[in-house]
């Protein structure tokens, strides 16, 4: 079952001729969320064919223009394409008067609802949650409230031993209570057991959006173990004092806290264009975490 | 001396994998207008690398997304990059409140003004004024307020024929009176003309932007003679009706004014994503008028 991250965008402040700004979708088993959506999102969403239709909840972390001045025309293109469905936002709360201002404004006449949630970022909240995936914000450390996010899957079942199975002439009707963790028990009385009939579910995945954020040890007890984690590389080790003023983060507080956090990969972004080869930013990750990639527009990367 | 139309997006509604949406830099002098801002405009920008700072002057002509929802994010990047010298934006006057709205929430922090010019897009209104060139509004037929803009450039003084000069041993300081139109009298009081001693000033040149519209025999006289017209190309022929209901143009209609105002050249754009060959639109419009060209992203004409 799909659980990816595909980078849309990920420069900083403005675009560059190499990076968009912040955007990307998490596709939890074929739901796509886009997490931020910097000026241009749409465009890229086209580029990377990536359904319109299968977006029903973005999730903005903080209104710097480039985490979400692209969601007008993102709104707006789900009109012109004959959206019904309603579509959730999740934002800052700061966010919710000038973001109704924009909708009646530009989209009063819409076949569709968009429903605002605004959170406090200065929690930890559950603000999606379903079947298959909760979706929990993670306070940041920024020039604004600004918030990370927590994608957790849930458990599945175990799979079915087809073979196995037969061999004891389970009857299907049998399948979901012995998927559910039940025995089974032959006419003379023989336990077999679940494990015997059953291939073992996969482990859960989880994934952490942290951008934009300075060091910020408090979240490494929330993100523990993540499969992968996005974090705010804005700058070099080197340019450290620029990262305090800014509230950013260097490659190797990045590293630091996915090597704290014990996570599966850092995938690096949200680049300063004053580096024009970012092989430099990778090395000085990986002193640190040596499972560090470097986002880049366009790139899946699957959990 | 330069005046050329740089495409930044051409098409319509919606970014497709060809097209964005609407906008354009029209170099006068070295001047950039910035005219129309849909989506991503920045990104054009960037990617025609077209200096920012140059820009000090953004025209809009209505306030459907695929021509706006670009500014907040050129503005702001305007901003990030140190601007100090105020931005002029004109728009239709409908505009002013939610602007002035994103601009006191997004962009409060910034060092330059923004100076919001309204206009009332059923008139011809002269809205910009300088030594060079002058651009004034073009009602147009849409369905909700919206306006051409016609850059008109200023006559420039005859030039100084050096050599024919120095023959006749005219002194340097007698140039700018001779070059305003004056004649030279020689010491036995032979009268040497303005005509002998300059050669003629290149004719003043004019660009008319017309989108969107639909057919719209009104603005023919105010454009007449540009030497070209960036016109409303949504269309095929064939798609008249469709035209009608979303009051949009088909390319035959923008060749028939293109014609009926005998202007130079017709650049057909705002294209619908409907028609996969653009160069079945391109004939239908040099049947009606055979100097006509499709518009493409990045593509500059000098006029």
């Amino acid at each position: 079952m799909t659980f990816s991250v595909t980078i849309l965008g990920c420069g900083s402040a403005t675009p560059s001729l190499k990076h968009f700004t912040s955007a990307q979708i998490v596709n939890v088993r074929e739901k796509l969320f886009l997490v931020d959506c910097g000026d241009g999102t749409q465009i890229q969403l086209r580029g990377c064919r990536l359904p319109f239709g299968g977006i029903n909840h973005i999730f903005i972390s903080h209104l710097h223009g480039d985490h979400c001045f692209g969601l007008m025309g993102v709104i707006s293109s789900f009109g012109l394409l004959g959206r019904t469905a309603p579509l959730f936002v999740y934002a800052p709360k700061e966010f919710e008067q000038i973001f109704k201002a924009m909708l009646d404004f530009f989209c009063s006449d819409f076949p569709f609802e968009v429903v605002f949630h605004g959170f406090d970022s200065t929690k930890q909240e559950l603000i999606y949650d379903d079947r298959s995936v909760s979706v929990t914000t993670i306070p940041l450390k920024h020039r604004v409230p600004c918030a990370g996010f927590l994608f957790r899957e849930k458990s599945v079942e175990d799979h079915i031993d087809r073979k196995m199975c037969d061999y004891y002439h389970v009857p299907q009707w049998e399948y979901s209570r012995i998927k559910a963790g039940g025995d089974f028990i032959l006419e003379d009385g023989t336990v077999i057991s679940h494990e015997r009939l059953t291939k073992p579910a996969d482990k859960p995945r989880s994934y952490a959006y942290c951008c934009d954020t300075a060091y910020n040890p408090q979240m490494i007890e929330q993100i523990k173990g993540v499969d992968a984690m996005y974090h705010d590389c804005t700058y070099s080790a080197q340019d450290e004092s620029k990262a305090n003023v800014y509230y950013h983060s260097t490659t190797r507080q990045a590293a630091l806290i996915a090597a704290q956090a014990g996570v599966g990969q850092l995938i690096m972004g949200h680049f300063s264009a004053r580096y024009p080869d970012e092989s430099l930013l990778l090395e000085e990750a990986k002193q640190v975490f040596a499972n560090s990639v470097l986002a880049k527009e366009k790139m899946a990367v699957n959990l």
